[in-house]
């Protein structure tokens, strides 16, 4: 309770390196402290002052009388600073200065000496590189960030965490632009102590935060950041994260083709859906999905979501509507009214949608209306009878007053109609945190102690790592030079052992009926040992991936097989471990295996066993010390009846 | 001449119909028209009234001295103005009632009677469900659209035509709130006479425009429009078009695959493409991107297109560059520089880049300065020195003062990363309109006279029109029950004849080695005539598809082959007929067919036969009287070496 209240309702803040020219960054925490009203005591620290903007300044922390909460470190010799803090009391300082982790090696190796320091002395840390802290409720505006230059900033319910310092002042300028408030907003800098995950704990406990919105480069934390997730859908707190870096190719050149496929953005794809953290494509949705998600609970329709729209503008509802069928969410129905002389009639189809079983949320699309006549345009939507089932405005115009008016009234409204589509896409894909380890639980444990044995072996045979995971594994042998003999029956397939990308390479011959044959291509392979294996044939093909993904931690994956799948990038990932049911909710992600879900009069493969084998494969993530970093079982035959891995291929973490 | 000035610069407008009570729709445009300073005679005509809003009156336009160019029909019997409209002389009429193709089948009638009646009095007509016509620097008004209701609106050299009336006041609104104006708008309802196309010949010819925006939920008169954008493009002026109706689903029950896969949206796509029009995926870019389009030309880069960025703000910058990676668009490099007192440096950076060969447009993003401090935040934006290459910015703040400065200035500049991203990359996909004709040229003629014949026979064998085409096709033999004698060499396939989907359906055998073998597969499909063919092996299947669209025309199509690419809808789409390089080129954007271009180290498929097919097909575009609705080679094997069709499906227009 000490921390929260510290970082963000100190009863006195010192301002260490508080600048007396008015124009400096480093004067404006002063400056925006008194202009937004705190309440508390400002004690400026600048080394050859004893005044600063009309305030008593001190020259050394120590100097300063009676207690300090919340230091703001804006000198560079931060480390100095901090030992001032500590011998001051302080609980928090937040620390402006970069060069830190954001400034290559040695600025890493700085920052961790800084942590460790800060941990030994009892001074917890925000930033590195952190632009502060702001409560607007509270009027507190420790923060050098210039959107504090405005008059006046909304308060509201919603939070905001943000990785980036001048993207913390975007949405708070954007939002107060509309009427869109925020209580607390933290710009957490490097993360050397307190991270994305324990501001959300801290949040979660904050009566004035409602909805917690991210604004995320990375993900530092994703352990602790899962457990708060799990606190706040807990508490009724919806989470709603806006991540760059979805496009950025995977540098990893990973050595199966899991590594690829399970870039890392698919990976935090999952991470958020499994976090039950909603995640927003635009980032204006950031800004207007709170109204959105406040008070509500993510729940599973079990059916494509249907949206009715009642419009004053055919156009203007169309633009959102279409928007929405890329989504793949329906059309319950066109409700084209006038508002002219009707507002009556316009609120009552509302609230006759609201209370339908037939639409999942309603969309009132405003025109011009809502430019010249705020109040009396969105008049019926702010009053219509609210229930559980969403109700979202877009607004055609440019119409300030009428968004400032729903903002006002909580309902969620939209300037542009991507924002409006988006943000509802996320609403209906937003899912409760879910739950780990029944999966394991049925199941055997054996494996967990065979494993990693197996794994460890001077030559690991992964092939017999699926099967101590029950994963149906080719009948096969290892053949020797020169007479290639072997029981496994005819026909065959060859294959050479320990070579990547086999097929392409040649290093593959299939559907060998006898021995001759068999002997003519292990010469031509000129190997000593090779693969025999039994020719398995199937409905389909499939790719079952397992990687332990250094930033969220143990993924399973499943996507039709063979180089198309790979080249479409078709693939559904998870947090694992996953359960049977949770594998098979994968497998239907996966357009190309609906090859075997029963397509046309395609016969079915058995999906079932895919699951089982997906979910075999994912409690890989349950062996003690999770000794891999990839495991692959690619291709995996779907057969009419079970499904079998013909290869498999394993790395080891370094 | 006559036309564009009697729509857009009337001497005299009669407004029939217009209402003496000011709330009311019908007067508005005498309420415009003055209000926004219209020069000419404005007449009111109303059969009850001598005065209406303070002005002289007319009981009918026969009454009315003087001559009238323009008419503006508010009155539901529109039939009985339009006979009015002929006799008094007037030019153009525009028409606000609807009940017309807006509304079923009788009011689809209706509108063709009119049209026809139009036609034969030579009156042109606008609408009907027109909201009328704008011009801003010609201080015409002639408008039902409340967005007049605003005190000044921003003049500019856009010019709007919008198949939605509302949406025109939309776009104009939005537009005039950042200082983005406009020249002409025009709401052209149902097009029972001026179309698009027509309209956008006449803003080629009208000096006040230089770039024109459509805002299109259909596309009604492709072949005028497509001739319309070749005559733009030939004036130096770019198009850029807003459409509806991309995730609508194919509504029409396609008997072949090509159908589905070029479903509309595609087609439009093509068409949009091939005739050089700019098509943005969000709204607010269609407001967005003129300044970026005024005055340059689509270019052909040869390569991935770079941007290089300069910026103050680094999550802002992100946000825009992680959209552009989603848009295949590369990062030339990020410049983070301080505004503070370095204005100068800040603009020498600009333009070194703008120099530099190294990056094909520099995006400037811009931090919380452009909202505290807008001239002097974009001062280096707007006065670097501009060249051929584009510079745009980005504020990241609610910043409406800079949006509004950089307007003025004619730089292009964007709200939202989205729209920023979604501008750029619909600029770097803009080409000039595609030549036609020269692939048919070059081909013997005797197909045209051949192919005709062939598919009206009484029982049409595609396989032979294929061939005539100069596709390569399947050697094959019809057998008949019960010895099913024929000369393919084995091994063979055999397949039911007429069968679509027949691998579904248990209709094909393949890989047959000998004639006993054959008998057994035949006698299981029962049927007394089966078609046998030589088994062909190849490194691809690709399907290649001919449509003759009833929106945009004849359209080819060639994709992945086989169950998977048909779900991941892996195909491209171009208006037919192609040469065979734009054949190479629509290969290259079909990721599937990445196996057969060079993948790892797979071999090369015959990539330039495939592409001679393509173009083969494309041709019965240039068949006299089209008589074909769906041709389709599905599937085509590709080999090393050449590439020959296995099945082929007709259908012939009704």
């Amino acid at each position: 309770m000490r921390l929260a209240q510290a970082l963000f309702a100190p009863r006195a803040v010192a301002l260490i390196g508080a600048s007396g020219d008015p124009g400096k960054n480093t004067a404006r925490p002063q400056r925006y402290l008194r202009k937004h009203g705190y309440a508390g005591r400002i004690v400026p620290i600048n080394a050859t002052r004893d005044e600063v903007l009309g305030e008593r300044a001190y020259r050394r922390l120590a100097d300063v009388p009676g207690e300090i909460d919340h230091a703001f470190i804006m000198v560079e010799d931060v480390e100095a600073a901090l030992e001032d803090c500590a011998r001051k009391g302080v609980a928090v300082a937040s620390i402006y200065a970069n060069g830190f982790a954001d400034a290559g090696v040695a600025g890493a190796e700085r920052e961790k000496r800084l942590a460790e320091r800060a941990r030994a002395l009892g001074v917890r840390l925000l930033g590195p590189n952190s632009m502060g802290v702001i409560d607007l409720p509270g009027r507190l505006a420790l923060t050098v960030n210039a959107v504090l230059e405005a008059d006046a900033l909304p308060a509201g319910r919603t939070s905001l965490v943000s990785q980036s310092g001048t993207m913390l002042g975007t949405l708070l300028s954007r939002g107060a632009a509309r009427g869109l408030g925020y209580a607390k907003l933290i710009s957490v800098g490097n993360e050397a102590d307190l991270g994305v995950g324990e501001l959300v704990e801290l949040l979660v406990d904050d009566a004035a935060t409602r909805v917690i919105a991210l604004f995320l480069e990375t993900v530092r934390d994703a352990e602790r950041l899962a457990r708060a997730a799990r606190s706040a859908h807990a508490a009724g707190k919806a989470i709603v994260a806006y991540k760059l870096g979805r496009s950025a190719l995977g540098v990893e050149l990973a050595r199966s083709h899991t590594g690829a496929l399970a870039g890392s953005d698919a990976a935090l794809d999952a991470f958020f859906r499994d976090c039950g953290i909603v995640r927003v494509d635009m980032l204006e949705s950031l800004i207007e999905i709170p109204p959105l998600l406040a008070g509500r609970q993510p729940r599973v329709l079990g059916r494509t979501p249907k949206v009715a729209v009642v419009t004053t503008t055919g156009g203007g509802a169309a633009a959102v509507v279409d928007r929405l069928g890329l989504h793949g969410i329906e059309l319950a129905g066109m409700h084209d009214l006038t508002m002219a002389g009707n507002a009556q009639g316009y609120r009552a189809t509302l609230e006759q949608l609201l209370a339908s079983a037939d639409c999942d949320a309603v969309l009132a699309a405003v025109g011009s209306s809502a430019q010249f006549h705020p109040e009396f345009a969105v008049e019926p939507i702010v009053s219509a009878r609210r229930t559980e089932k969403p109700l979202v405005a877009f607004l055609t115009p440019h119409a300030e007053e009428s968004l400032q008016v729903l903002a006002g009234q909580g309902v969620p409204a939209f300037r542009t109609p991507e924002a409006c589509a988006d943000a509802l896409a996320a609403f209906f894909a937003w899912r409760a945190p879910r739950e780990f380890g029944d999966g394991a639980r049925t199941d055997s444990l054996i494996w967990q102690m065979r494993v990693p044995d197996l794994v460890r072996a001077p030559s690991p045979n992964w092939f017999a790592v699926l099967a101590a995971l029950g994963i149906p594994v080719v009948e096969q042998a290892i053949v020797q030079a020169p007479g290639f003999v072997h029981a496994v029956p005819y026909p065959v397939a060859l294959k050479r052992l320990g070579v990547a990308h086999k097929t392409e390479q040649g290093g593959v011959a299939l559907d060998i009926r006898d021995a001759a044959e068999l002997a003519q291509h292990a010469r031509r392979m000129g190997d000593e040992r090779l693969l025999v294996q039994r020719m398995e044939h199937g409905l389909a093909e499939a790719i079952v991936g397992y990687r332990d993904d250094p930033v969220v931690g143990p993924l399973v994956l499943v996507g039709a097989g063979g180089t198309l799948a790979e080249l479409y990038q078709d693939v559904a990932v998870a947090l694992a471990p996953v359960s049977e049911a949770e594998a098979l909710a994968m497998i239907e992600r996966v357009k190309g295996l609906a090859i075997v879900r029963g397509y046309r009069n395609l016969p079915r493969g058995d999906v079932a066993a895919l699951a089982r084998a997906v979910a075999a494969l994912s409690r890989l993530a349950l062996v003690p010390g999770r000794p891999l970093r990839e495991a692959e079982a690619n291709p995996v035959i779907v057969k009419r009846e079970g499904v079998v891995a013909v290869d498999a291929l394993m790395a080891l973490k370094e």
